[in-house]
C-alpha cells in the first residue's frame, strides 16, 4: 500500500502553519505498514488540485487529503472532488442531524454555511466528523482510494482513528517496514556514529539500515527492516546492544517522551518530586505535568524569577549569591535542598542559568545554566553551557535536567560524562 | 520568483519529524515577495531525488532543498547533486579550514566522516554554515537556482539568513503578495465568519482575500493582495475596522505571541505578574517567560498540584476547598490573591481545573477550568468549559487567561462575553 499526502493550503505554503497533519498521517500509516513515498503542499487553487489528484492517483494507491473543506468562502476541496471523480453534491441526512446536534450540545446558534457542510458528493461515503461539521469523505476509483478530511488536527485525527484505518486494512493485504527507534538526550549525532562504527557495518549486513534523526531536542536512532519474525527479533538484539553502550543517554524507544519516562520511573519506585526554577521559569513543570496522573508524583513548584523570590519565599541566603553569583551550583543546591523541605518531596530539582539574549550581561555568559537534584540520599549539581538561543536554551536545560534525573532513579553514573 | 521547497528524508515521511523547515523557508521566500507553489516531501532515494529535482526545475525559478547532508552514512543527497548538475566533488580549502576549528572550539575530536563534508561539487557555490560542518550549495543552471542546505534547523536558519536571501534579492526582480494577519483568541471561525458577512464581501469585491487559518490555538485572519502602495492602505483599513469589531478576541498582528504582547502591555504600564497554577502545571508562567526580557515585569510563580501545597504555600484555607471544591472560582480568587501577596506582585493569575483524563472523576467534569486575575483594582474569576484533551485543555487554559489579562490591561469590558 503505498500512499501520497496531499495537504491543501495557502497557509501551509507560506509557513503560517506547520503540516503537523502529515506527519501524523505518516506516522499513523507507517505503523499500519503503509509505504509513504511523496507529500505533497499545494495551494487552494482548482487547477493545481485537480492535477495533483491526478498525479497522485497515477503513482500511489492511497490518497489522504487533509484541508480546504471548512465553512468559510475560501474552501473549494469539495468542488474539485465532484469534478475529478465526476459526482454531484447531495444533502447527506446522517450528516445534516449530526451538524444541528453538534450546535445544539454546545448551545451555539447554527448558521446557514453550517448546513453547507452536511452536502457530500453522491460517490463519496461520509465518514463521522466526531469533533467538527465537515464529514470525511472516501472515494474508491480503480482499486485505488482517496480520502479527504479536514484539517484541523483533532478532527482529522478523529476521523482518521475511527473511519479511515480499518477501512484501509480491510481493503489493502499490509506488509509494510517494520522499524523501531531509540530516543537519545545529550550526545552529538557524529559522536554516535563515531562510537558504532562497527555495529553499524554490521547491521547494514544484516539488512537493517539506520538513521540518525537530529533535532534540537536530541538525536533518534531508527533501525528498520522487511517485516518478518526473525528481523523483529535481529533488530530488538541491536536495540538492546544500543541501549547497553549508551545507557545514560539512551532514554527510551518509540515515541515516548522524556518526562513519560521520568513519569514510569517515579510511580514505580514511588517517589514524588518537585523543581525550583529560575531560567527555564516553569517549563520543568510545564513538562512534568504534561504527563496524565503525573499528580500522582509531582507535587509542586516554586519558579523563583526575580532574586527576592529565591530568598523570601525559597530561602536562598543572600550571602552565597553574592559569594558565588546567581548562577553557581551553590545557588541551585540550595534552591534544591529548600524546596525539596518547602514542597515535601523525594526529589527537588533546581536550575538557574542566563537564557539570554544578552541584556547588558557578558555575552560569554549566556547558555550557562547550573543544575541540581536533591534527593534522599545525595545531592547532584552541574554546570553546563548550552546555547544562545533562549528557546533552545530552556529547551536543552528541560531535557538535561530531566535526563539527569532518570539516571538518579535508575543509579545510572553519569559522573564520566 | 516561484519556488517549489523539496524536503528530503524519510524520518519526515514517517512522521518521526514534523516539516518546520518547509514552513520556515515558505514564511521567508513569502515575505521577500517569492510565491511558494509546491511544498514536497520525497524519500532519501537516488532516483526520487533525482525526478523532484527534474521536475522542480521545470516548473518553479527556485528550488530550496533540505535534508540528506549529514556526516552519516544514510545521505545522499550530495551525490544526486553531482549527477543531476554534471559535477564533481572537489575539496573546498575554507570549509575544511571551517571544519576544522569548529571541532577546535568546541574541544572535540574532529573524525574522518567530517572532513568529507569539505567535498563541495565543483559547479556550486559554498554556503557557510556557521553553526555546523555541511556547507550550504547554490546551483545556477538556465537562469534558474537550486539551493541545498542540510536539515537542521538552527544551520537551515543561519544559512538562509546570512547567505541565501541576499542573493535571491540579486537574482531575481521580486514584487509579490503583500498580506497581514490578525491573531484571534477565544472565537470559532464560523462564528467569525457570521459576524462578518458583509464586510468579506465588501474585501473581496476591493481585491483583498481573506482567509481563516484555525489552529488549537485561535483563528488566525489573512488578509493578502497583490503589493502595492494603495492596497497596502486599503488593508490597514480592514484590519483597523476588525479589530474594533472584536477587540476582546483581536489580540495581536503579524506573528507576535500572546505572552509578547502581554509583555509589551506590563513593560509599558510598568506592572509586575506572577501566577499560581494547578491544572497548567507552570505551563503560564513558562509562556510568560518565552519572552527575552521577561525579568522586567515576571517575579515568579507557585505550582500548586497537590492539595497540601495550595494549602500550605499558598495557604487556601481547607473551608473554601471544602465548601466550594478545589475548581471553584473561590478557590482561584483565594489563590490569586494569596499569591499576589506572597510574590508581590501587581497582578497574580490563578488556575484550577480538571485536565483530563478522568481518573475516577466523572468523566463531565473534565475540561472545567476556574481562572482569576488579582490586580491592584479588582479580582476577576470565570469558570470555562474546555476540551477534554489534555494538552489542548491546558493550551486553550495558557490562552485563555493571558487573553483575560490581555484584556485587563487595556481595561476592555469581557463581561458580555
Amino acid at each position: 500500500m503505498t500512499v501520497e499526502i496531499i495537504s491543501i493550503g495557502d497557509e501551509l505554503l507560506i509557513g503560517q502553519t506547520v503540516n503537523t497533519n502529515a506527519a501524523w498521517i505518516g506516522s499513523q500509516l507507517s505503523l499500519l505498514g503503509g509505504e509513504v513515498e511523496y507529500c505533497t503542499v499545494i495551494r487552494d487553487e482548482e487547477d493545481v488540485i485537480f492535477n495533483s489528484f491526478e498525479l497522485a492517483m497515477s503513482r500511489v494507491d492511497v490518497v489522504m487529503v487533509t484541508g480546504g473543506l471548512g465553512p468559510t468562502k475560501d474552501d473549494i476541496t469539495k468542488h474539485v472532488l465532484c469534478k475529478f471523480f465526476d459526482s454531484k453534491l447531495v444533502q447527506n441526512e446522517e450528516v445534516l442531524e449530526h451538524v444541528k446536534s453538534f450546535f445544539e450540545k454546545r448551545d451555539r446558534e447554527m448558521l446557514d454555511i453550517n448546513i453547507l457542510q452536511s452536502h457530500v458528493p453522491d460517490k463519496a461515503t461520509a465518514l463521522f466528523n466526531e469533533f467538527g461539521t465537515a464529514p470525511g469523505m472516501w472515494f474508491d476509483k480503480d482499486g485505488k482510494v482517496l480520502v479527504s478530511m479536514p484539517g484541523i488536527p483533532y478532527e482529522m485525527k478523529a476521523i482518521m482513528l475511527n473511519e479511515v484505518i480499518s477501512r484501509l486494512q480491510n481493503k489493502f493485504e499490509i506488509n509494510g517496514l517494520y522499524y523501531q527507534t531509540l530516543q537519545t538526550q545529550g550526545m552529538g549525532e557524529s559522536y554516535i556514529a563515531d562510537r558504532i562504527v562497527d555495529l553499524e557495518t554490521e547491521m547494514k549486513d544484516n539488512g537493517i539500515s539506520l538513521a540518525y534523526l537530529p533535532s534540537s531536542g536530541g538525536v533518534r536512532l531508527r533501525l528498520s527492516s522487511n517485516k518478518s519474525d526473525r528481523m523483529l527479533q535481529v533488530i530488538e538484539s541491536y536495540l538492546l546492544s544500543l541501549e547497553a553502550i549508551f545507557p545514560e543517554y539512551v532514554f527510551g524507544r518509540g515515541q515516548i517522551s522524556l518526562p513519560d519516562v521520568v513519569g514510569q520511573l517515579l510511580t514505580k519506585q514511588k517517589k514524588t518530586v518537585g523543581t525550583v526554577e529560575s531560567c527555564t521559569g516553569g517549563s520543568v513543570a510545564s513538562a512534568l505535568t504534561s504527563v496524565a496522573g503525573s499528580s500522582a508524583y509531582f507535587e509542586g513548584s516554586i519558579v523563583s524569577y526575580s532574586k527576592e523570590v529565591k530568598m523570601d519565599l525559597v530561602g536562598v541566603s543572600e550571602h552565597t549569591i553574592i559569594e558565588h553569583g546567581l548562577v553557581s551550583t551553590e545557588v541551585v543546591e540550595e534552591m534544591a535542598i529548600n524546596g525539596k523541605k518547602i514542597l515535601n518531596t523525594d526529589y527537588c530539582i533546581a536550575l538557574s542559568g542566563y537564557a539570554g539574549p544578552s541584556s547588558g550581561l557578558p555575552e560569554d555568559l549566556i547558555g550557562d545554566v547550573c543544575i541540581a537534584i536533591a534527593g534522599n540520599e545525595r545531592v547532584l549539581s552541574k554546570k553546563f553551557k548550552f546555547e544562545k538561543d533562549r528557546s533552545r536554551n530552556i529547551r536543552r536545560s528541560v531535557l538535561t535536567v530531566l535526563n539527569l534525573l532518570r539516571c538518579e532513579l535508575l543509579k545510572i553514573n553519569i559522573e564520566k560524562s
